[in-house]
């Protein structure tokens, strides 16, 4: 498999396999950065690293009825346990500032690839064409943070107003009505939507975006 | 599919789909108030009333290992996110006490509705019989609300000494004794142990009936 | 099927039935113990002592996509809802030390026996080999704990240092190797690395070993 790859180097497929290689390890990366203040043990740390880096998909794929994507290429379990561990052990490396801000963007890249994959991967299969998409795409892209945050006692995204689910649900919108209007052209329509919510998700990591406080709930003792 | 239902008006099933609509409403209004306080943004509050409305009945499927029920017909999706938005904006509206209560009493519903169908969907699979309905039937009652509690970070319900899964169960026993004892007779054993589920939740709703404290464990503390 | 099994006594299958039926028991009531500080009523501490119980295996099942183990026999269910029983109200009698400490190693033979049979089942339907079985192993044996701790709001072993899910972990890869070395001797590789993985357990429990400072994150602000 791995001379596959090398050989056919600069093909779409290759570059899509490198870049969720390297989203993945972004994803337990960042993980093990944001759970490691709570005291966390090197076991606990593999653990909600793999299960931020595969926990999405695996959910995905649980709800669509097929195997766990991670079972095909063990190289996604792989690569997220030795991320984990490289970022248990040189936590004081990816804290520094620009080291961690380069992670984000990488996270943000991950949340765009994995979350448009999961849109297409329903779309393939056929599955609540339109909305099904929607639901699969974000799944993929924040149900293992979820899951992480779940576990570890931390407030869940979905309780901030990051602006990070949001871009992806805005891209596999897009999906929708660019496989709508040209159905010939799904690779292009796919890398466009993916590009369109990395630079959603970019953007809102750049000038710290949030949600506007008028479409955010407020308790009533406020 | 709409001019299916409008044209079969009044059957067992067109009135079962319409509570069913309902009841997937009050589901995703009391989830959005009940997240409220605790500053969600409208996306957040999409999700998480979605996840309120389909979650168990998606946990059920998936653990039946069948396609999730809301792929069949989106209708229970888009009444969701709709019901969520509507309750984000009108929170005013929905917090009065006559509108909240009677939003109670929905809800009260949708869990009878909603349990049963699911106990009903197990013992159709032959599904574990007999104690495999009951939990199929409280899984597909609470397990969205469950999902929303522990993503939002509240007190999950089980927690609570609320009347709210115990008549779900008992319910799903009723359909247990009744289909043993009049196997030929599933619609109306269906029907009747709905509504006696809902009865109960609504005895327990109108009393503000709990669990008896000498059925609650205590801390060692007090 | 009761008769089988008396019949049968003294085989390597009614051993390991009997085995599941304790370590299902120990699950149960370690479970309600745990929770109990909690405040929960009758029907919370049967619903969360069936999801220790059963929910690693149950969760083990959905991933691999086949039904869940407990359909075929009801009987760890029944198990799980009378032990859960027990434990409410005896609960005077299993807080006694000694008898508490005889449950804690008894739930340690089950993470050791559930462990190695998640990890067994991966193997025997091909899944994932290698990393697989571990992955299984370890979600068979603390799925359940993590969940019942996630739905009460307790911390989660996963947060802790205790020395409970590494064992299992430990005995999986032990069982890759054995499984690897000695394909023909299936079930004495089995039972050698359920045997060292309780073994691994029971010395934590004994020691009160706890994972070492070093391997632990520790917050900045320390």
């Amino acid at each position: 498999m791995f001379t596959t790859i090398l050989t056919s180097h600069l093909s779409i497929d290759a570059i899509t396999f490198w870049l969720a290689i390297i989203a993945t390890m972004a994803f337990a990366v960042t993980a093990v950065l944001a759970i490691a203040e709570r005291g966390v043990d090197i076991f606990g740390v593999m653990v909600l690293g793999v299960i931020t880096a595969v926990g999405g998909g695996t959910l995905r794929d649980v709800i669509l009825g097929v195997e766990p994507f991670w079972v095909v290429d063990l190289v996604f379990i792989q690569v997220a346990v030795l991320s984990s561990l490289l970022a248990f052990f040189g936590r004081t490396f990816f804290t520094q500032p620009q080291v961690f801000s380069l992670m984000l963007y990488l996270d943000g890249l991950g949340a765009a690839l994995f979350g448009l994959q999961g849109a297409m991967k329903a779309y393939e299969m056929n599955f609540g064409w339109p909305v099904g998409l929607i639901i699969m795409g974000v799944i993929t892209a924040i149900g293992g943070g979820i899951m992480r945050d779940v576990i570890a006692g931390r407030k869940t995204l979905l309780m901030s107003t990051e602006l990070y689910a949001i871009p992806v649900a805005l891209g596999c919108l897009l999906l929708i009505i660019g496989l709508r209007l040209y159905p010939a052209y799904e690779v292009q329509v796919l890398l466009c939507c993916t590009l369109a919510t990395f630079l959603m998700r970019a953007a809102a990591i750049h000038w710290d975006l949030k949600v506007p406080t008028f479409l955010v709930t407020h308790s009533r003792s406020e």
